[in-house]
């Protein structure tokens, strides 16, 4: 059994943030997160993408601005149970939960912090014939190290932003990129689009239009893609990797059985801490939901603020909170 | 008569954070600031200080946040009227504002964003005899450059965090470095009272406790103290410089008159956008006050984005705002 003050769920950026917070105030945490890596989508999805919203820092990749938040949370020696998904959480008499996970690590804990994102998010998967059967084989739904495709031959499918960006990005890494797309036109950025014909008008891409990847095929591992244009013609691609970018499928997961005031797949929560419909657990980041909510990033670092200050008074019932600014004391770690 | 979408009264960290989350949505902002630079208090009061509580930012000195700051909002090219106190506000037939400054600059704008901080803050004076005579002649509230104090002989009064941490600073700096308190012990942060005991009994800075100073004199410019011990006995001390620091006092200033619901010095507000109670009047920031309010830079930022989300409205009636991540399109300016 794990004893902290507050058990984190979800390890993306704002849980991690939470642990500094929570730290000034003399709490402890533990964080699980499903993923087998802290910084929640940043590091899952876009590590290389910079990031221009993050106040005082102009422009940052997702994985910079983790990597800082690891080093800032340090002095709090945070603990993480991490490739976990969190099952159950059971109260107890004493008003504190016993969190478990699906390795069964039990958690003991006074609050609970949900800080899930989208929660158990998952890759929309395209409708096409033997898909699933070469995932990991050839298939795959995330660009995690751009290097994995370096003199490889590549085909991308969808017309959003992802799908553009990492058309442009690969063009300089892989032997060949084609991207498919079922329309002519683009729903990504105007100039993304523009960026995206110029490359296919240099041969430096194949793009192939108004058409749809129908099946895969392969010998173990994948090597071809068919492609159905608009007048039902079906043309194969030899490839060594196919990869479909149609957008996350958000999934609250196990969470959405606790009982918890749930609206359109979010928590709803008040905005004096952030706290949920139960006693002693919060909802911050982009899972939650309130009048005026923007799923910014630093929007969470508010509202973890925000919590742990009341979180406090489940930690410490007894203890009047005594807050002080960090520009004027420092931050001392336990 | 400038005419802009947003004046922003206040050119601190929140207030120019706000010209970033406006500029995202293409609103143009000018700034006013009683004080002659942007950056507030950070700039005025500590920036040399280190800040460790921006997320993402592990420690940073004040004023590296405030150029951070507005590198990140230059795409946006915002306006200023530095060194000029806004003194009125003219609602127009057509709900816009006239924003009028103490040099009679007229700003003509859509929505105001008063992001004001403590207020037109003010040094606390001490009861010093003739001490306004020697203001900028030996007499300073505030430390901006430590440079000034490089081997002069200087004399500090207070028990707070700023008298500790800067006798502490300036022990490194000045010939010599005498502190006067009229108690035996410091309110300051215990570490911070322990070094001043210890720079004392090595005979780095000279200490005295348990005194006042009572009246200053100069000729021209200030060249010595009276201090009083606690059995009334007076002696003089030759010095360059004083720097009485006992806090700031807030004062809302002209801010007070227009209307706006005050709670305790600060300007009541909703949590949805952060508005006021005059229609097209936001407050955000130190100057707002709320239900769970904590006056954190971090909050401030977090505000400003639902603050320029609702100011959309005012400032483009008959658009949709469609809201799009910095991640994906990158910052475009006008």
């Amino acid at each position: 059994m794990i004893t902290t003050d507050i058990c984190i769920i979800g390890a993306g950026p704002v849980g991690l943030f939470a642990v500094f917070e929570a730290g000034l105030l003399k709490m402890r945490c533990h964080l699980v997160d499903a993923l087998p890596q802290v910084g929640g989508q940043l590091s899952e999805i876009y590590p290389y993408k910079p990031i221009y919203d993050i106040p005082g820092a102009p422009e940052i990749k997702a994985q910079e601005l983790v990597d800082n938040l690891k080093k800032q949370i340090a002095p709090f020696s945070p603990t993480f149970s991490l490739g976990e998904r969190v099952e159950s959480i059971e109260r107890q008499e004493d008003k504190s939960f016993i969190v478990t996970t699906s390795d069964d690590t039990k958690i003991h804990c006074k609050v609970i912090t949900i800080a899930g994102g989208l929660g158990c998010f998952e890759p929309r998967k395209p409708a096409i014939e033997q898909l699933e059967a070469f995932e990991g084989k050839g298939v795959t739904y995330m660009v995690k190290d751009p290097e994995l495709f370096r003199d490889k031959d590549i085909v991308l499918a969808g017309g959003g932003d992802s799908a553009l960006d990492w058309t442009i990005f690969l063009s300089n890494v892989a032997k060949s990129v084609t991207l498919v797309h079922r329309s002519d036109t683009f729903r990504g950025a105007p100039d993304s689009a523009e960026k995206v014909f110029h490359l296919a008008e240099t041969g430096k891409i194949n793009l192939v239009l108004k058409s749809n990847i129908v099946k895969i095929n392969g010998n173990g591992k994948l090597n071809e893609v068919l492609i159905e244009a608009s007048d039902k013609t079906v043309t194969a691609r030899p490839t060594d990797y196919l990869i479909p970018l149609f957008g996350l499928s958000p999934k609250l997961g196990p969470i959405a059985d606790w009982g918890l005031q749930i609206d359109k797949s979010q928590i709803s929560v008040n905005t004096v801490d952030y706290s949920t419909n139960i006693e002693g657990i919060y909802a911050i980041g982009d899972i939650n939901t309130y009048p005026g909510k923007l799923k910014l990033i630093l929007c969470g670092f508010h509202e973890s603020a925000l919590m742990a200050h009341s979180a406090f008074k489940h930690v410490y019932p007894n203890q009047r909170l005594s807050f002080k600014y960090t520009t004027v004391n420092g931050v001392n770690a336990f």
